[in-house]
C-alpha cells in the first residue's frame, strides 16, 4: 500500500484478546487512542462475544476471531493450531488479499505472548529483504530526558555480528522516523569502551560498524556500557538478544524494588506518613517522569509490515501508548524508511556466512 | 596458612595506590577499619611517601612498591612489565615465602584496574584445582532486605556450561562462607524460566546444574530472569561475565538515573525544596538503603588466596565494606570452604572440554 500522506487515515489491528487482561484493557485504550486521534480508525480482532462492547464505535472495525493464543502458549501452538487465533488473525490485516485487495491495516498492534507474535508475524509476513532476523526495538528513559532505543531485546539469542549490524541500520530508520533525528548516534553494547573488549562476535561487529560508519551508512559511536543506556550516550543501542533481555529485566527489577522501597520508607510511622503527603507532588512528578507504562510498545523490525507489541501485563494507559506509537510509525513512513535505508545501506555491506540458518527464538521479551 | 581460629589476628594486604583515589581514600579506610577490628592487622602496600601517613599506626605494616598499575593500563602492562606495583606487591602478601614462611595475609583487598588485578592473582597465585576460571562474586541489595550474589561479573566472556557450573558451586561456597547459609539456592540467568529458554551454552548449563543438584552437590532452583536478582528469587544468581557486567552496569546506570532524578524533582522550586526538608529523613533513610558503597567489594573466587576488589571509584566508606568483607571472608575461612566444596563437588561433575584454552577477559568490570 501507498504510505499514507499526512492527513490520510491510519488504520491499526488490534489483538483484542492479547496481553494479561485482554479486552478489559485493550477496549479501553482503543476508546481512548481514537477520542485523541481523529484520523485513526481501528480494526479490533477478537471473540466476537468479548467485542460486543465497541459495537456502534465510530471509525471501528470488529473482526471476529475465534481463538486466543495464551500468554503460555508455545510457539508451535500459535503458528500450527490456533489458526484462527485473534493474534494470528489481526496479523492478516497487514497483508494484501489474494485478490488484490489492499492490506486493511497499516499496523498492528498486540499485548499478547510475545514470541508468538515473532514467529506468526516471521510466517505472516516475510523479512525485509537483507535482514535475516527482525528485532525487538524498545525505549528506556534516560538522563537527558530522552529515551534511548535498545534493540534486540529478545527476539534472538545468538546473533552474528552481520546481525548485530543490521539492528543498528533497523534501529537506526525506527529513530529517524519516529523521532526525526535523521543520523542518530548508535552504540554497541559491550563490557568496556575500548576496542579490544568484549568477545569475538562483539568485536567482529564493531569492525562491521566502524566500516559501514566510514561508509555513511551508520552513526556508529563506538561501544557503550550498561550504563549509558540510561545516561543517554547514544539514541540507539544495540546488543544481541539475551544480552538485551536480561538489561531490560534487571532495569525492570531494580526499578520495581526501589519504588516498593520508597513506599515502604514513606509509611514507616505516622511522622514519614505526613512527610509522605507534604512529598506527594513532588513524587508524582518524579513516578510520571519514570512511568515505564510510558514506554510501553515494542516495535518488531525487520517485517514486511509494522508490529508493535505491548508489554503482556499493560493497562489501558501503556497499551493506548503502544496503538499511539504503532500511529507515529504508520504515519511517519516507518516500513518504507527502513526499507530504503536497509536497501541504501546492505548492497554495501556483508552478510551473515548462516544467513539462511538463522533462527529466532522470540520467546523472550516478558510476554 | 592454617585457617585462623575466632580469637586469630586476621591480617589484610591493602594495594593503598589503587582506585582512582588512592592513598587519600585507602589509608582513611584502613584507620577506620582498624579501629572498628581490634583483631585486624593490615599491611599497606605503596609509594614510601604515599605511605608517610601510616607511620606509627598500630596493627599496621608498610610494604614499598615503587610502581603503579594505572586504571588504563593494559593487563600485560601490569603483568609483564610492572613487577614492583603495589597492585602485585600486596598480591605477593598472600604467597608462602621461597623459604617456607608462611604468608603475611590471609587476604588482600585492592580497588584497582580490575582485569590487571585479576590476571596477576591468577598468575602468581594459580586456580583451584578443578577450577578453570576464577570468577568475579558481588553482591546486590533484593526486595528480600537481603542480597543477591551474582557472579561473574565480567571476568570471564564466552563461558561453557561447565564454567558456569563452576561459578554455582564457588557462589555456594561464598555465600555458606560468608552470610553462614549452608545450603543457599542458585538461579541460572535466562531470558525465561522454562527449561526449553536461552541459547545452547545455558540450556546446556541448565542440564549441568540439575544433574550437580540431583548430586546434592548445589541447591539449583531453575532459571531466573534480570528481575529476579532484585527479586532475591535465589541467593545466588550465575551468568556469563558478559551478561553480568551488562547486568551490572545497567543498574548502576538506571539506579544513577534515579538518583539524580530524585535530586532535580526535590529542588525544581521552593515548594518541591520545603517538600524535600520535610521528606529528607526519609530519603536518607532510603538512600542509605540502597547504598551502593555498602555493597562495594567484589570477590575473585576459584584463586589459590582470597582477593577482593573494591570498586575503582570507591571512596573511604566503601573501601572500608571492602576491607569488611575480605575480613568476614578470612575469617570465616572462605578459601578452605571453596576448596572442599569445590573438591566434594567437582570430582563428581564433568570437565570442560576446552579447559586448558580458556581464557579470562578480566578487564571488564568498572576499573
Amino acid at each position: 500500500m501507498s504510505p499514507p500522506a499526512a492527513t490520510d487515515v491510519i488504520r491499526l489491528s488490534v489483538d483484542c484478546m492479547g496481553g494479561d487482561h485482554g479486552p478489559s484493557v485493550t477496549l479501553p485504550a482503543c476508546r481512548a487512542f481514537l477520542a485523541a486521534h481523529p484520523l485513526a480508525e481501528v480494526v479490533l480482532v477478537g471473540r466476537a462475544e468479548a467485542l460486543a462492547p465497541a459495537t456502534g464505535w465510530d471509525r471501528c472495525h470488529v473482526v471476529a476471531a475465534t481463538e486466543v493464543v495464551e500468554m503460555d502458549d508455545a510457539v508451535e501452538v500459535a503458528l500450527r493450531r490456533k489458526k484462527d487465533s485473534s493474534l494470528r488473525v489481526a496479523l492478516m490485516q497487514l497483508k494484501s488479499g489474494a485478490d488484490g485487495q489492499p492490506p486493511r491495516a497499516h499496523a498492528c498492534v498486540s499485548a499478547g505472548n510475545t514470541g508468538a507474535l515473532m514467529a506468526v508475524a516471521r510466517y505472516l509476513l516475510k523479512t525485509l529483504e537483507g535482514i535475516d532476523r527482525p528485532a525487538i526495538a524498545a525505549v528506556m528513559p534516560n538522563q537527558k530526558d530522552g529515551y534511548t532505543t535498545v534493540l534486540d531485546l529478545g527476539a534472538n539469542v545468538d546473533c552474528s555480528a552481520e546481525h548485530l549490524l543490521q539492528f543498528a541500520v533497523m534501529g537506526s530508520a525506527l529513530v529517524a522516523a519516529v523521532d526525526g533525528k535523521e543520523n542518530p548516534s548508535v552504540g554497541l553494547l559491550n563490557i568496556g569502551e575500548e576496542v579490544i573488549k568484549g568477545n569475538e562476535t562483539i568485536k567482529r561487529a564493531g569492525e562491521l560498524l566502524r566500516a559501514a560508519a566510514e561508509g555513511g551508512h551508520v552513526n556508529f559511536h563506538g561501544n557503550v556500557e550498561g550504563n549509558d543506556i540510561f545516561k543517554g550516550t547514544t539514541d540507539i543501542v544495540v546488543c544481541d538478544g539475551f544480552v538485551g533481555n536480561v538489561a531490560l529485566k534487571t532495569a525492570e527489577g531494580l526499578a520495581s524494588m526501589l519504588s516498593s522501597f520508597i513506599k515502604q520508607e514513606f509509611t514507616r510511622n505516622i511522622f514519614t506518613k505526613m512527610a509522605a503527603l507534604v512529598a506527594l507532588p513532588v513524587l508524582n512528578h518524579f513516578k510520571h517522569r519514570v512511568d515505564h507504562r510510558r514506554y510501553s510498545g515494542g516495535a518488531l523490525l525487520g517485517l514486511r509490515g509494522l508490529v508493535f507489541k505491548a508489554h503482556g501485563s499493560s493497562d489501558a494507559y501503556a497499551f493506548e501508548q503502544a496503538l499511539n506509537r504503532a500511529y507515529d510509525a504508520a504515519r511517519n513512513h516507518l516500513l518504507d524508511r527502513v526499507h530504503d535505508r536497509i536497501r541504501d545501506s546492505l548492497h554495501a555491506l556483508p552478510t551473515p556466512a548462516s544467513a539462511s540458518g538463522a533462527s529466532s527464538d522470540g520467546a523472550a521479551l516478558a510476554a
